[in-house]
């Protein structure tokens, strides 16, 4: 495999999953990892979607627990390279499928109400006069809601999902408020939120979120939290089965 | 101090603080002590108001962490009285006023616009066709949104509170869409949810939430949770040292 400039492969799961990263362009974190955790797959999925797929590092870890057929759809076309790349290198071209589109047009090529399971990590931060983008535009369009935003994320998620299927979700618990109102206005009724803490002592910075197209909003369940570190540099128990794999 | 029947008297805190209970009437429950412990109140706080005060559990405890002026507001006649006499017990009835009304009218004992702190540990569940309410309408009033709910109980908050008084609740957080959407349409910005788990391996039974009226409903933080019992019959340490006091 050619990797492009700045490019790297790090290797997951006790050194089994390899994927293409870089830090101009852009590497997936403990977020991918943890959606892709918790992200549930019945036997009987046929058809999963990764919305904001990035460089497919959300996809390729489901492989691991999946044998439907996973499509991940990405605006930019680097990630999208990537992502097609790191499909090769662990021989899930098969499974794989990446569309390098804008995912308003998902609907061009994915049929409406098809979809099991939908995952997604998408850019966390609201774009106002005031926010701080990342001067590389690469990175700023994955953390930034510059090229689509929560609401057009979760039309698109409605339109594609079937009844009774579930979008898994991985976002920042600060627009919990926003998020809540988001998700039961597109019929997308929350069955778990899972807050994710970096340590015990410390407020949650990620939510995960699973949501049922066409459960009601009430009932909600809130699962215990994760811990990330125990202490410096060191993961707790929970967290380093998950890493490793 | 006369106790009515079924009444007895309950101590908290090692035994320093008596309370009035009744199992036909009402009895406060660990939600009440939580609620008291986490709500804030600052040396410059003049006026607390408790809504759905039930026997007054609530406001006793928080005079232990106030001079301020604390309004009960209880529709409850029975509540009422019990309150009155745990206000007795603890002689606190110079700080201590016990209003049973309505919570409707409100506005007509006190200020808008006047209140610097507000908590309340309202009826937790909606009224259905379906809903199993218990036969004692005294319990079920307290338990159900019978008399009152959540609309009502958050707009008497806004009309109560002064801009940038602050309003603590316990509620549950299978309502949590329907909570964080009634917050923001009454002005009052969540600045902290706390979830509280009796286990650690169980999902949260309640949810503690401090919201700031005139605050925007972005910017939510998660506070790390509190877990009630390490084992059967056995409190955490957390929550022994909130419960002695």
């Amino acid at each position: 495999m050619n990797l492009k400039e700045n490019e790297r492969i790090d290797y997951i799961f006790d050194q089994k999953m390899p994927i293409i990263q870089s830090s101009e362009v852009f590497s997936f974190s403990l977020d991918a990892v943890i959606l892709a955790y918790y992200t549930r797959i019945s036997p009987r999925t046929k058809v999963v979607v990764d919305l904001c797929a990035g460089n497919g590092a959300v996809a390729t870890f489901l492989t691991r627990k999946t044998k439907a057929k996973i499509f991940e759809i990405e605006i930019q076309d680097k990630l999208a390279d990537m992502a097609r790349r790191t499909a090769i290198l662990n021989q899930a071209t098969e499974q794989i499928k990446i569309l390098n589109i804008d995912l308003k047009d998902s609907l061009k090529y994915l049929e409406h109400d098809s979809v099991d399971v939908l995952c997604c990590n998408p850019p966390y931060f609201k774009v106002s006069a005031e926010s701080i983008q990342n001067p590389n535009q690469t990175l700023a369009i994955a953390r930034h809601e510059l090229k689509t935003n929560l609401t057009e994320i979760l039309f698109t998620c409605k339109r594609l999902l079937k009844s009774g299927g579930r979008a898994f979700f991985i976002h920042r618990p600060e627009r919990l408020t926003e998020l809540l109102s988001e998700f039961a206005h597109y019929d997308l009724g929350i069955n778990q939120l899972k807050f994710i803490h970096s340590f015990r002592q410390t407020n949650a910075n990620m939510v995960f979120i699973e949501a049922i197209k066409g459960k009601s909003s009430a009932g909600i369940k809130v699962a215990p939290p994760l811990y990330i570190y125990e202490g410096k540099n060191l993961y707790t128990k929970e967290f380093a089965k998950i890493i490793h794999g």
